[in-house]
């Protein structure tokens, strides 16, 4: 496929790899940041560009993944006829590409997706698209970027999405509350490491609800007791504690 | 070494394993479930007994492997002379076994152990003891169960016990919570496994501070407001949703 990608951050950045890699053709990068989007095209040796104006009309897909604020910003005047259009964003819905194309669609990675950082495994991709016509050829398009493709509608997208800031944005907070902990406290946080990667492990073939532990689960109120002590130069961490000890006590 | 490995539940299960497969020589399992204690040292090789009072004496290691509340009930009267006998415990300081004998310490796995599950990597584990001999011993007889060993006193275990609950049953109880959503809102808990494993694999080589993504650090307020709107019917996960958020915002 000959491929226009719309943004150059790391959504753009990761998606232009990949989709280089397994063979597609990249024709245009374009980014409303030029220094952004030359440095990408160089990386993905193609044309590049600072504005919409100058879209290379002659691409199969048009790839737009910028925040969710600069979707609903769009140049209206950017105009596709009925070339496919897809944006990459888990909590919008598909149709706001709508004025820019009769095809239009999503390509959401379920993932958290880093420009520095290189991926193995497949990258979940749900997919979905205004007519059975485009979806067919996105779902095409999809299946050789990845081996785990799944279609979604734009209800079940978002929620999707609320489950990932969960899983993902909630518990990298977590940790980060616990490394300044550590810092402060002067203990080794990387020594928890191999414990935070078992838990996230066993999500693939246990069920987490089987799987907790720990003093809140048991009601091991002198435990409790002992951490809260511990937190008692840490108001916010103390905080979170009491409240996520409260809500699996509630289980 | 000899080994007398007092309990039966997933610590001394996975320990005794383990210890097995280094070379080490149980004698001896004791648990007050003797049904238990029968089934683990049948799989282990070496006698068993539902009772301290039977102990053999003769070993040159003890291992208790019970719950903090069997630690403070241990018997007074299972006097070991000079022998080193060990507890598992991250909350527990070591002199809960002055009583015991003359050489005490402490080999805390900083590990979710599981008896069903297979460790392949090196558990992190951290030692204490109340001489110097008694610490050398420990640290040689540890280096033989793993790579991975630190020495770690009374209050810093208890601070990376506490630590150790944030990063692992916090964020289980979050993976819990967002697959009972999942379910109910039927969509498939098991597509966001891939980003459970990438947050928290990233751990090893980034600060989870840096990593920090998602509508609560964008301050994306149509985001957040979004998703809560799609937590209407789940009361206890939007209750944690929002106190979340809010730590985030905080930061």
């Amino acid at each position: 496929m000959k491929i226009v990608l719309i943004g150059s951050g790391n959504v753009a950045s990761v998606f232009g790899r990949l989709m280089k890699s397994k063979g597609h053709e990249l024709v245009q990068v374009i980014s409303r940041n030029p220094g952004h989007a030359q440095v990408l095209a160089e990386e993905l040796g193609c044309a590049w560009s600072g504005s919409s104006d100058t879209v290379n009309r002659d691409a199969d897909i048009y790839l737009v993944a910028v925040s969710d604020s600069g979707l609903y910003e769009l140049n209206k005047s950017f105009y596709l006829g009925n070339k496919l259009i897809l944006h990459t964003a888990g909590s919008v819905p598909k149709d706001v590409l709508k004025e820019i194309s009769t095809n239009y669609g999503v390509l959401y990675p379920l993932q958290s997706l880093r420009r520095e950082m290189a991926y193995t495994g497949d990258i979940p991709l749900l997919i979905d698209a205004n007519s059975d016509e485009a979806l067919t050829l996105l779902e095409d398009f999809a299946r050789t970027l990845s081996g785990n493709v799944s279609t979604a509608s734009d209800e079940q997208r978002l929620k999707l999405h609320v489950a990932a800031v969960v899983v993902s944005n909630f518990t990298n907070h977590l940790y980060a509350l616990a490394e300044e902990f550590c810092r402060n406290e002067q203990v080794d946080f990387k020594l928890l490491v191999p414990l935070i990667q078992e838990t996230a492990n066993r999500t693939a073939y246990q069920s987490p609800a089987a799987m907790q532990t720990g003093p809140a689960i048991r009601n091991d109120i002198f435990t409790l007791d002992k951490h809260l002590r511990q937190l008692a130069d840490h108001p916010a961490l103390k905080y979170i504690y009491l409240k996520l000890t409260d809500s699996i006590m509630k289980k």
